[in-house]
């Protein structure tokens, strides 16, 4: 999927809204434990409901790897079932992944081409040869982690060089030399307050991947006020606060009035 | 596994070798293909073949993640494989994981409780929490990355903070901050050269984890010129080199041999 037609959905839907498929059997309502796949019986309820309200999906590996090979064949079965259901929804996997060059060729190659993802979050620590792999495929893309929305983002992705540059925003100068604004998002989480002022300023054009909403204290009003460019420019992720708004048989009806939420919110927000 | 048994194996084997399985379908011997499992077929053998002469697997995740879920398999049959048949080999599962906390806990559940892997390679980036669930099981590792051994480790990893200390030093002290030398290995590329003694003065104790010998071009002889301490601390890994020594179906013989150079030459470095 390329930006434009990711805009369109924007506009259309009203919504920025990324849900975060971090389903986890611990918090899913017990009656769906008797399903012969429980992790999918709950995506699909999921995302039936929440389908009209969000313009993307991201799944977390790491909740699907979790299971084993079980858990994979969930994988398969959600994001499979989205792109057949929901064609127009942007996938996202969460998989935090960036090796050397071989090594990326795989993952980009699983995500990609045996499994429909269009993007993936990667990690830049190892540089430009562990990035560029899964930059070979039109229309996908690379969501480049660049400041986080966890209190260890401060431990390294803050530290200054001698000229003063931040390492998230050498992160974020140095990776636009490897592909352009339909190529690369960059993850920023929404506990990073006026800092998003800061990236914007480094990256005017590029779509935002913004985890942090809700369950991990960020606000959507600070995030729109500092993160919005004219083409909206963020995918702003919710997963616990939609998924497991209720652990009884209403869940669904509970994560549909959650995303509803939501999506109003940046209805209000969305230029008309 | 703790250090004092990973030394103990390194000095009665007289190696400090450690086999990647970075076991790709299109590089195995095609009478292989024909198996119900070809990854495993191929593991196995090369397992039983160098299990005498090497001290540590390391399946590379990607390579079994390419194939969804017969990749799944192949790799939980391969680590129980080693684990049963083999008890005293070091298994790591080389990751690059890394996510905020409960995201890593739940990979750190996936290689440490369902599958018993010893170790996980994981990238430092998302800072302590994004690390310290892994250390939360006793006698397993973490290996974090520091210098990598590709081109673009020079992209962040050698970015100079205003006192001169570079990002993979930064890393290396703020991570002995939380845990210990019996918890963390650091990965650094075999093709660091003189790098590697400045790294032994920031971690004289820790095991390192050194790819890039063989196929990108490092030299065994300067890494333990380098990095040998008084318990080895060295667990240098091959790869292709190993895997493909040949096409055919001797490739068990001739991967035998190459893992045997190896070691004669890692006996030739390791204290009498």
């Amino acid at each position: 999927m390329n930006k434009q037609a990711l805009y369109e959905q924007i506009q259309q839907k009203r919504s920025f809204l990324c849900v975060g498929l971090d389903t986890d059997l611990d918090k899913i309502p017990a009656h769906l434990l008797n399903e012969a796949d429980p992790l999918f019986a709950f995506n699909k309820v999921i995302i039936d409901a929440t389908a009209d309200l969000c313009v993307a999906y991201k799944p977390n590996l790491a909740f699907y790897e979790r299971y084993g090979v079980k858990g994979w064949i969930a994988l398969e079965k959600t994001v499979r079932y989205i792109r057949t259901q929901y064609p127009e929804q942007f996938i996202i996997a969460d998989a935090k992944r960036g090796d050397i060059g071989n090594t990326s060729a795989m993952y980009a190659a699983c995500f990609f081409k045996d499994l429909p993802f269009d993007a993936v979050t990667v990690a830049p620590y190892m540089g430009e040869d562990s990035v560029s792999p899964f930059l070979t495929y039109p229309d996908k893309w690379v969501i480049l982690l660049a400041l986080t929305s966890n209190k260890g983002s401060v431990d390294f992705q803050l530290t200054q060089d001698a000229q003063g540059e931040r390492l998230f925003e050498k992160v974020l100068k140095t990776s636009q030399t490897w592909g352009t604004d339909d190529q690369f998002m960059y993850v920023v989480g929404a506990t990073q307050g006026s800092l998003f002022a800061d990236i914007r300023r480094l990256v005017p054009e590029h779509f935002l991947l913004v985890p942090g909403v809700g369950a991990q204290g960020g606000s959507l009003a600070e995030v729109v006020k500092y993160g919005m460019n004219s083409t909206c420019g963020l995918l702003v992720n919710s997963s616990r606060q939609i998924l497991y708004a209720s652990k009884g048989t209403d869940f669904s009806i509970k994560a549909r009035e959650e995303a509803l939420k939501v999506q109003q919110e940046m209805d209000g927000y969305l230029p008309r």
